[in-house]
């Protein structure tokens, strides 16, 4: 394996991008947080996922292409991305030291052997619409073939990284090769509907050094519309891989115009349009964002996979200037409205994220692909977009731990790790991060460069931290006081086994919504650390908590249950439940005409949102009403 | 004219029917509340209208069929049925004694003129599909032949009853006789995406006694696949026409499937899905009714077609039994969410009516057709259902005031009218109602039968009415004490000159919605009798009235401003409004953190909800948050 290329964003030529990612395998996760959740992804994620996408027929297609069949009919037109995004989580699960990695590279060996075949002799691949070159590219904007496209492309790319063989990436050169003579100037001007292609180009010329896939990409982007949009708008998914495609174009190409409307873009959706969690999609209707404050918490679509793409959109625009407000963004999603996504066995999925939910939930027949009834995790979905999106990302999470740049090493994520890489001078340095983050803020870093030198070290001060110590080799250090937002540079001659602490305050945090989101008035979410809180009737005798009041009187106390929810810091404290469960036969009433609602003291416990719905189907809420007039 | 028979849904031979509703042209609208607005629709908007159809082209597509045009484009594939809607509007504002006769009669002429040369010899009429009989019902789930068939036959029938005359009306005819060749047993087995043509049929069977007709209407209504639904779901107008045909079809053959059906449906509406308005639609995706108490304000979508159709729907119900409940929801509606798609001056619509809006609407892309930026409220719209769907209601409301049965009179609606009709045993009766309502509850009805005669009257008690006085010729009635929500008999030898006086207590009722709806929470919606009030901005310096607190514990005072509004009674009451209209940059924030947002005792002035949006673009507000802790 060649470990040194399997960086999840190759900005090592970009001239234009300030960080460089560490590589995935460079990071060894330790007992933390994380590790039991890649462990849990890669060897059972996986692993059955790639059952499921067999037995649904998904190889059978390929096979089908290859023996000459005209039409496979299929439910979905995308279903080849299923599968090549589970390639993209096999080739990093093979870096994880929990994965059967030999049955694992059996099974990607056996994808391998289905997809090549099947590629047409002009580099064309899909098997929707197979064998037949006049089915090919007739409505760009619906029909996924480049996004499919692109999914081969990011899985092939992954593929050769982590196993040094060549054989799906010459095939994703070849349609990729194909496509340029199809779409560009003077030829084809159109652009998908579905982003995707365009984030996979740019890594392929990365990796190639071929300018003209960066070129087709940046003819996307160009025709998509996007460049002088004000507003971060349309379906969730899509705005944010055509943003994050534009943040690479900008790594590459420094474009000024691209990135002014990413920073438009980025700020109207995190001022107006994204969950508490970090979710993004208010709307089911077209899986978008909505307008500005549409955030419904029971109706929140917040699909996963727009959760992804913000975190691949705030990794580039990271890597871009190096400003924490992007990595703080992607960290409030990764701890909440991505790792929601996922169930703490690695094996079951959301589509959706509400934010609240009454546990016994009547389906919603408009969105038989997304909900149904009972609402509950799933192993896999009809349209199973999210399952290996979420599969794929968390195999290659230990590539978003850090960067590098110029002048030193920058820490992104904390969690207890080794990290083993090279200063950009190209000293050898291990980092090891000891701590039980997010559980507590206190890091201790090891730094180890193989001689003394002297670099800066980037701690990732996160927002919202509100007092922060440093403390180098036991001596609290010297500088300006670390500004939450920011990332923190300790710029010294290094020795090896230095240490340093960081210990980050991390209260208990009651948040208030501008009052222009209806549904959270008089409401607060709560948050410790950068995990976000929800109550869920389970731990309340079974009531429906999405009628909890708050008493915010009574500080909540942190507690850690080891045997709780794969191990988690609880919090409890105090509040008032309905005395019973009884709930009214008219839905208007006048106010005191109804049976009184006793309300009860109940002792309150909240868990953290990522880890609802792990213990059946039971009532959720995010949002709790306070105990006391609305105050904004 | 052929007054007697201007019925809206003609009973006199349904066998199952308790009611048989009064003509429009029995009934004179004096000057109380809805003889301005039924003015207003018959001189303003209803000639409008049809300069505005005209201008679209939509007599022209009827001459490019008659001319033998092949296909005419059009944006929609329902555009026909503009017109037809805009036929009924027409035909019943011949009746009305502030219209002006004979310049609506001249617009129908022409229109009946471009109509008749494009049917088809074999009865098919459609612009959109046209000559080539090859493009016909090739999609009826989607392509509303259908409903536009229906949408003629019911203008047809209106036209007849109105004027007399027939050469609409075997247009009609003609149409439906060949429908009854093309779908039915042994026939196509579909049913049409759109209800409607139910209705229609099975008035034209009223109409003409042709039993194939109503056998057609069960054929469809049966392949709805609605007949066993426990829930009230799907498309707001859709569900609603399609309960409103099944309950027509139960007038004619008591089927006690289809009522049971109805039944469920009409519960889980009235308890799970209808806002305090009366609409209903709480999801913009598919125009939709969404999941139970998925009733957003912002984001309603409430379309004014679907609160006519439960109208329709619920004025089927009154016939069936004369049970108050329907009723009850029917005056709900009318005053509230459907009278609020209408501009006081007759001319401008609503499309959507959404209980809460910013006044800055920036608009919303995916639904160009029904809302854009400023939300305000226009002539008509891309896709124009609604204009001359409330124009032929309004034009028909008189037909809605009353009805008889075999042992008396109902009278369903209150306001300065005066009725003349038949008992059923063929004696004369007038009755005149004297009063201000709905800003004053109390009703003098006088009853002048042509000779003494034994029977009953039956007034409608409102549900919402908290205490009820009945006198009869100046003494107090000895009967049971009224009960709200049922039809009060007065039973007795009336005599001419009678009179009954119905005092209804009409208090101020703050109401509050089930828990279960989530953006209500906290908050009151305020009724004065059958009237809903929201805040607008207008009316507070401009201030952004979502933001209000009420004061509940400061009673609201009625007053009532004769130049406001076209004259309506107000609500004076007290709350708090922020000091200043500075909203925060940041989506989420720790309590506290936030500059202090200083409230102000402030007046509040409520405005009744449907005449919102008649001064510009405004904040507006139908639930108020309390300014005191959440009770419920």
């Amino acid at each position: 394996m060649s470990i040194e290329h399997t960086v999840v964003l190759n900005t090592a030529r970009s001239p234009y991008a300030r960080l460089r990612p560490i590589p995935v395998s460079a990071v060894q996760l330790k007992d933390g947080f994380w590790r039991p959740r890649c462990a849990a992804n890669a060897a059972a994620g996986i692993p059955q996922q790639f059952d499921i996408l067999k037995a649904r027929g998904l190889l059978d297609n390929f096979h089908r292409v290859a023996a000459g069949e005209e039409v496979i009919t299929q439910e979905f037109f995308f279903r080849d991305s299923d599968l090549y995004k589970w390639m993209e989580a096999a080739a990093y699960a093979l870096l994880d030291g929990d994965a059967p990695v030999s049955a694992i590279r059996a099974q990607l060996d056996e994808v391998i052997d289905a997809i090549l075949p099947a590629q047409s002799d002009d580099g064309y691949l899909n098997t929707f619409f197979g064998n037949d070159p006049t089915r090919r590219f007739h409505n760009i904007a619906v029909d996924h073939e480049l996004y499919c496209a692109g999914h081969l492309i990011q899985a092939a790319i992954a593929h050769h990284r982590v196993t040094g063989e060549r054989r799906l990436l010459d095939a994703a050169i070849r349609f990729a090769d194909y496509l340029t003579t199809v779409f560009g100037p003077g030829l084809r001007q159109e652009a998908p509907g579905h982003p995707e292609i365009e984030l996979a180009l740019i890594e392929l010329y990365r990796e190639t050094n071929e300018r003209r896939y960066l070129d087709l990409a940046g003819f996307f982007l160009e025709r998509s519309g996007t460049r002088d949009a004000e507003r971060f708008e349309g379906h969730a998914v899509r705005a944010a891989y055509c943003a994050a495609g534009a943040a690479d174009y900008v790594l590459e190409t420094g474009d000024e115009g691209w990135r002014a409307s990413l920073e438009r873009r980025w700020q109207d959706m995190v001022r107006t349009k994204l969950y508490v969690t970090g979710g993004i999609g208010g709307r089911y209707h077209g899986e978008s964002v909505g307008m500005a404050y549409e955030l419904p918490n029971q109706r929140a679509y917040a699909e996963t996979c727009a959760a992804l793409a913000t975190i691949f959109w705030n990794w580039r625009m990271t890597q871009i200037a190096g400003e924490a407000r992007f990595a703080d963004e992607l960290e409030r999603t990764l701890y909440n409205g991505a790792l929601s996504g996922v169930s703490l066995s690695g094996t079951h999925y959301f589509y959706i994220n509400p934010l609240t939910d009454h546990g016994q939930d009547e389906g919603d027949p408009w969105y038989p692909w997304a909900r149904r009834a009972p609402y509950q995790r799933q192993t896999d979905y009809a349209c199973n977009c999210c399952p290996p999106n979420a599969e794929r990302f968390l195999a290659s999470l230990p590539g978003y731990f850090a960067s590098t740049s110029e002048d030193g090493v920058w820490l992104h994520l904390y969690d207890a790790a080794r990290i083993d890489w090279w200063l950009a001078d190209g000293t050898p340095f291990s980092l090891m991060q000891q701590t039980r983050y997010p559980w507590d803020g206190t890091i201790t870093i090891t730094v180890e460069p193989e001689h003394p030198a002297e670099f800066a070290l980037y701690l990732r001060i996160p927002a919202w931290a509100q007092a922060v110590a440093v403390i180098i080799n036991g001596a609290w250090a010297d500088h300006a006081a670390p500004q939450p937002g920011t990332y923190l540079a300790l710029r010294r001659t290094w020795q090896p086994g230095d240490t340093v602490t960081l210990a980050l305050d991390m209260p208990v945090t009651l948040l208030e919504a501008d009052p222009r989101v209806p549904e959270t008035r008089g409401s607060v979410a709560v948050r410790r650390g950068p995990v976000i809180y929800c109550a869920e009737g389970v731990d309340h005798e079974g009531a429906d908590v999405r009628r909890v009041r708050l008493n915010a009187a009574v500080p909540f106390t942190p507690h850690h249950e080891v045997d709780l929810l794969g191990g988690v810091t609880v919090l409890d404290g105090a509040g008032r439940l309905p005395e019973s469960e009884e709930l009214p036969e008219t839905l208007y009433a006048p106010r005191g005409a109804r049976l009184p609602v006793d309300l009860r003291p109940a002792a309150l416990r909240l868990v953290p949102y990522y880890a609802w719905a792990n213990r059946g189907p039971t009532s959720m809420a995010v949002w709790l009403p306070l105990d006391e007039p609305i105050r904004i």
